[in-house]
C-alpha cells in the first residue's frame, strides 16, 4: 500500500468528529486546529544538518500546515529520539534553534517527551486557531477560482540535492532545503480569501491533485507561470521541470481565491510574501485531475506526480 | 547530559505558559490538557510484538499519563514512520489494535502523519479534559498525605525480559509488557482526591523522586507493601526487588491523598482498579528524595533509581 492508501483503508475509518476524515492536514479541536509531522533522519533532514536548522525546519514544516489552514500558531509539543551518541551540543544547538523560531513566529513550548534509540527523530504537533472561525480546508475550491502559490517552488528539491551530492554547491540552495522560507503572514491573506488551500510538501503536482480531489473539482495549471528562483530557472532550463514541480519539501502555500478577491488577498500578504497565479479551477466529472500545460498550451505528462513516502 | 538534564537544561526554558516548566507530564491548553509520548522498535517494543498490540500500548502509555493528571481522555494524533519493507499487514493489525482500543476508551483519531523510514517509531499526542477543573500535578503532595499505587510493579519489566529471552514464558507475563493493564477508571479518584500524581514509567522510585521533587517533600517508602503480581513475588523471593521497582514500563498511577481522604479516594475507584498505601509523605530539608525502607525499617540503597534514556 502506499502512503496514502494506508491514510485511506486503515487509518481514516478510526477518524472522529474534526478529523475532516485525515483529508486535510489539521484537526479542529474547538477552540484549536492541530497539526503534527513527524521528521526522520534521512528522510527529512540529513545526518550533516546543522541541528538548529533541523529544529527550525521542524517548526516551519507545521507552521506551513497551520499558515495554509488560515491560522495564527500558538504554541508546540515536540517528541524528539535522540541517538545515543548524539552530542550534547547538538542538543544545546538544537534548543537554540527552537528558541529563535519560537521567538520569530510567536510560539511556546508546551510540552512532549524526550527519549534515546538508534537514530533520530523530530515529532511536533502544533496548536493555532483559526483566524476567521474555521480553518481552511482542501475541499472549497469551486470552478472559476484562480489558483495561486506563494514563493518559488522546487528549490528544496534542488537544495537536497546540493546537500546530498556534496559539491560545491551554493549556500544558499543548500539552506533553502535545510531552512524552508515559509510565507508567514500568509495565514491572515488565506484565512480571509482562500476558498481551499493546503502546504506544499509532497511536490506542486501530488498537492494540487489532493485539492482537486478533496474539492472535486479539476485544475488546468500552466508551466510557464511557475515561480522559480534563479536556481530553478536553471533547472528548467536544463528540462529539469518536472523534478521541480513533484519532488516536494517545498512548505509553500497552494490555494484558491476567487477571481474578484484576487486583488484582496493579494493586497492582504505581507510585503516579503509573493503570490503568482499558477491556474484556474474548472468543473470536473468527479474525479479531481490537475493538467499542467506547457507554453504551447499541451498537456505535460509525469513519471510521477510527487512524493510518496511509501514508494519512494 | 541524562534525558532529564537535557529536558531542564535545553527545553525547559523555552517552555510557555501551561507547560508546567515541563516538569509534569501533560499540558495544559485550556480547556484540554495534552500529552505526548513516543515509542521506539527495540526501546519500548520488540520488533517481534504484535502489532495490534503495539498499537494499543502507544495509546495506554498516553492514556496513563491523562488517567494520573486526573482527565477524562477525548481524542488523539498519531505519527508513525514506518520501515518501507513493513507488510500491509501488519499495518491493518496495527490499525485493528488501535480500534480496539479507541472503542474500550471512548477515544477518537483526530488526525496526524504517516511516513516511512529505516525504523518504526509512533508518536501520539493524547488530549483530554480535567475531571475536576484543573489537572492534578505532580507538585501537589504535602506532609501527611499517603502515597498510594495503582495495579502491581514490575510485571511490565519482567515481561520485557521473558519476551527478550524468547524462553518459554508464561503468555500472561509477556502480555503485561505487551499490553499494560492501566488503571482505567481511577482517573475520576485521581481528579477527586489525589493531591499529586503522575504515571509510573520511568520505575517506581524515579518516579516516587520526581513527585517528591516537584512538591518539595520526602517519601518514605515500605519495600514489603509494594504490590507484586505472583510473577513479581516470585523475583521477590530471588532477590531482584531493586529491578521490580527501578526498571519502569508500569504504566500504573502513583499519588497521594490526604489521610482523611483515603477510604473517599478507594471508593470512587471502579470494581476492576486496586490502590495500595505503600508509604508517606513527610517533610523535606528541600532536595525532595525517597528512601524506601526493607521489612526492618532499614533503608535499601539501589545502584539506579529508574530509568534513564540517556543513560541506559
Amino acid at each position: 500500500m502506499s502512503e496514502f492508501d494506508v491514510i485511506e483503508k486503515v487509518f481514516a475509518p478510526l477518524a472522529g468528529d474534526g478529523a475532516f476524515g485525515l483529508k486535510d492536514d489539521a484537526a479542529l479541536l474547538p477552540p484549536y486546529v492541530l497539526s503534527k509531522d513527524v521528521l526522520v533522519v534521512g528522510v527529512h533532514f540529513l545526518p550533516s544538518d546543522p541541528p538548529d536548522l533541523v529544529a527550525r525546519k521542524a517548526l516551519r514544516v507545521n507552521l506551513s500546515d497551520l499558515i495554509a489552514k488560515g491560522c495564527q500558531p500558538q504554541a508546540y509539543l515536540l517528541g524528539c529520539v535522540w541517538r545515543s551518541d548524539t552530542p550534547t551540543e547538538a542538543i544545546q544547538r538544537f534548543g537554540e534553534g527552537l528558541a529563535h523560531d519560537q521567538a520569530r513566529f510567536g510560539l511556546a513550548l508546551l510540552g512532549g517527551d524526550t527519549t534515546s534509540g538508534p537514530l533520530n527523530v523530530i515529532s511536533v504537533t502544533i496548536i493555532g486557531v483559526p483566524i476567521n472561525q474555521q480553518p481552511v480546508l482542501r475541499s472549497g475550491a469551486r470552478p472559476g477560482d484562480k489558483v495561486l502559490v506563494t514563493g518559488t517552488i522546487g528549490d528544496g528539491f534542488l537544495g537536497l540535492e546540493a546537500a546530498r551530492e556534496d559539491r560545491l554547491a551554493d549556500p544558499a540552495i543548500v539552506r533553502s532545503y535545510q531552512l524552508p522560507a515559509i510565507p508567514w503572514g500568509a495565514q491572515e491573506a488565506t484565512a480571509r480569501y482562500a476558498t481551499a488551500a493546503l502546504d506544499v510538501s509532497d511536490g506542486l503536482v501530488a498537492d494540487a491533485e489532493h485539492l482537486a480531489q478533496a474539492s472535486g473539482v479539476d485544475l488546468h495549471l500552466w508551466a510557464e507561470r511557475f515561480p522559480l528562483s534563479g536556481h530553478g530557472e536553471a533547472a528548467r532550463e536544463a528540462g529539469r521541470l518536472a523534478e521541480l514541480i513533484t519532488r516536494g519539501d517545498d512548505y509553500q502555500v497552494l490555494l484558491t481565491v476567487p477571481p474578484h478577491k484576487e486583488h484582496k488577498f493579494q493586497a492582504a500578504l505581507p510585503a516579503d510574501v509573493t503570490a503568482t497565479p499558477i491556474g484556474e479551477v474548472v468543473a470536473s466529472d468527479g474525479r479531481g485531475t490537475v493538467i499542467v500545460h506547457d507554453e504551447n498550451g499541451s498537456p505535460v505528462k509525469f513519471d510521477r506526480q510527487g512524493w510518496d513516502h511509501f514508494k519512494d
